[in-house]
């Protein structure tokens, strides 16, 4: 393979997007595990072939999508004017590459243009923000925005409402936690609106259709930094989702800025905080870009991307032995451990230990958190 | 004399003291020239001997304070209860030891305890502070009070009377620009009984009855963080006294604190901009009392103290030479240079320098500026 061409976005042949969305859509797999099975089975297709009986050597066979669901999936973003966008082609927003566990696919309505710039800028805050609160984030969005960057937002009420409104004009990504056509809350459905028809966009890596759960907030919060040069925080309250964001942020090597405010008010103690923990404090459109500084230079490289090969040699069914299972097995507890340690003491090859944990995860029986760590689901 | 003694708190004879205040009190004599004075002469009574000598190879001789005037200021001190405190004493405040161009001795009223303690914190801030800026100098002054501080301030309007105000009965230091009898503003008259009633004090290097000029209040603004373990800032605008206090602080190497605002209230500039300058925001008591951390081990040493030696070789009438004197004249202008690149370039001893820059000091032809500048007036 040429390494450069192979460091530029390719677009999927539909019989590729179709495989890439049911191996995404069955039961157990996440865009970390999309990304394993890629690796050991070579291709989409070769993966969901493999996928039932890896799963039951873990011990549960999982659902998988089948083509009619699929393409049920594909046909509905077609008839309502959305598509969905692979890792590697050219309309997927370049900063989401370069995150741990980037979705394989978005699913995405309206203009690429919004998306696909070196340009983007999280703002996020409260849902019952300040009338003052509002004011900065209509007033960094509209800044910002005038020195060509999309503005990523949430699309809830308070900060995320008044950060997208002033960036209308110069373009603002709205992510939402479930299906893009899950609008919530119900009363934005004009500022939804307004974001398609001046050339933004609402993306999602959940089904069309998909009602958010609560869980879903937080992985949604990875998109909004990882799409995103930097995060501005304004009024976060203690333990909202905003520090979620600014915390993803600082595990994908964002920068976090926060907007001060008064230690009077319960909903500075979040920015303030952050700033306490050595994110930059923000007063104006200026300071941002001061702290960008670096970053502004378009000198990222092209970023993760999932290679189909069709020439790997795939799993066969007879590895790994059943000894190394059970000594992963018992290795593994509710509390997360690092998966190094574990390759360690389990005593097996790093490949045949990541097929058994691949296994577990497809069976249901292990969940991955950050920083590389594993936990068996009791 | 043995080195222990030495670095402890001794009184002064009254003779000392009155040498000492005459010498402090004589036309262009100040901290730094006093500290230059009593190395080269020894002694205070013998800097008054040679001052005329001195001030006129600099050119012009300067009005030295007579015995009358200095024992009528001593009088004046006795009649309103008040003291003038010599830096090697035990009243004197011990950080304010530590400082470049201490105050020989401090004019003092009301009560020692509040002013030689080891916790002491300078709260600072806007004369037009808002209502949640007093609340919040308040807060920090009650808490830090009740955590045996002594909270430092100027008794101006706004944040400096707020702070005092709350911490009056664990203890609070007013320090003035001016005269400790020129109270300013006239309405904070009743807040200065409180202070004195309660056990704190109010203090200044200036004579009784001295009319503070603009320029004395940044030289007030170094003992305030002088006097401190650490300077809060709270609501200064761009530009204010309060951030030469901070810049005084950092001079001084105290910790600067500042309170957070939102960037809406251009009151909120000058705190958020020290924050964003490495800062310490702080919301809570407990925020700064982290922030101090290792300052609060009591292991200070003693500190500057002004040495009187009596054995000392004097200067004599014949150093320095007239080619020397030329050469450093030639070498001062306007700008400030480095004191040291000046002895370097006049190609004298260090000592012979010191003696023509006293002079010209004495002559008012000499400005000194921090960091060891000096610059000639012209």
């Amino acid at each position: 393979m040429n390494p450069i061409s192979d460091n530029r976005p390719t677009a999927l042949s539909e019989a590729e997007r179709l495989a890439w969305l049911r191996l995404i859509r069955s039961e157990n797999v996440g865009p970390v595990t999309f990304s394993e099975l890629l690796k050991h089975a070579g291709t989409a297709q070769r993966a969901l072939e493999l996928l039932p009986d890896l799963a039951r050597r873990g011990g549960k066979a999982g659902r998988i999508c089948s083509v009619e669901d699929a393409e049920a999936e594909l046909d509905a973003h077609r008839r309502i004017g959305a598509r969905l966008v692979g890792l590697n082609e050219p309309d997927y927003p370049q900063h989401l590459r370069h995150i741990d566990g980037p979705p394989p696919l978005l699913s995405v309505k309206g203009g690429p243009s919004a998306l696909t710039r070196e340009r983007m800028m999280a703002i996020v805050g409260s849902r019952n923000a300040s009338l003052s609160g509002r004011k900065l984030a209509a007033r960094f969005a509209h800044g910002l925005g005038a020195e060509g960057f999309s503005i990523v937002s949430g699309l809830a009420r308070g900060i995320d409402a008044a950060a997208h409104e002033a960036a209308l004009q110069t373009g603002t990504i709205a992510v939402f936690a479930g299906g893009i056509t899950v609008l919530y809350p119900p009363e934005h459905d004009r500022l939804l609106a307004a974001v398609l028809e001046t050339g933004g966009a609402v993306i999602s890596e959940m089904p069309l259709g998909w009602k958010p759960r609560s869980r879903d907030f937080p992985r949604r919060n990875r998109l909004i930094s990882g799409l995103s040069l930097g995060v501005i925080v304004i009024e976060a309250a203690k333990a909202s989702g905003s520090l979620h964001t600014a915390r993803y942020a600082l595990e994908q090597n964002r920068d976090i800025f926060a907007v001060p405010g008064s230690p009077l008010d319960p909903r500075s103690e979040g920015a303030n905080g952050l700033i306490r923990q050595g994110a930059t404090l923000v007063s104006t459109t200026d300071d941002v870009l001061e702290g960008l500084d670096g970053r502004l230079a378009p000198t990222l490289p092209f970023g993760r991307q999932f290679r189909e090969d069709s020439k790997a040699a795939p799993l066969s069914p007879s590895d790994p032995d059943e000894k190394l299972r059970e000594r992963v097995l018992a290795a593994l507890g509710p509390t997360p451990v690092d998966m190094d340690e574990l390759i360690r003491f389990a005593d097996g090859d790093a490949r045949s230990v990541h097929v058994v944990l691949l296994e577990l995860e497809l069976a249901g029986r292990l969940e991955r958190h950050r920083g590389n760590k594993i936990s068996a689901l009791m």
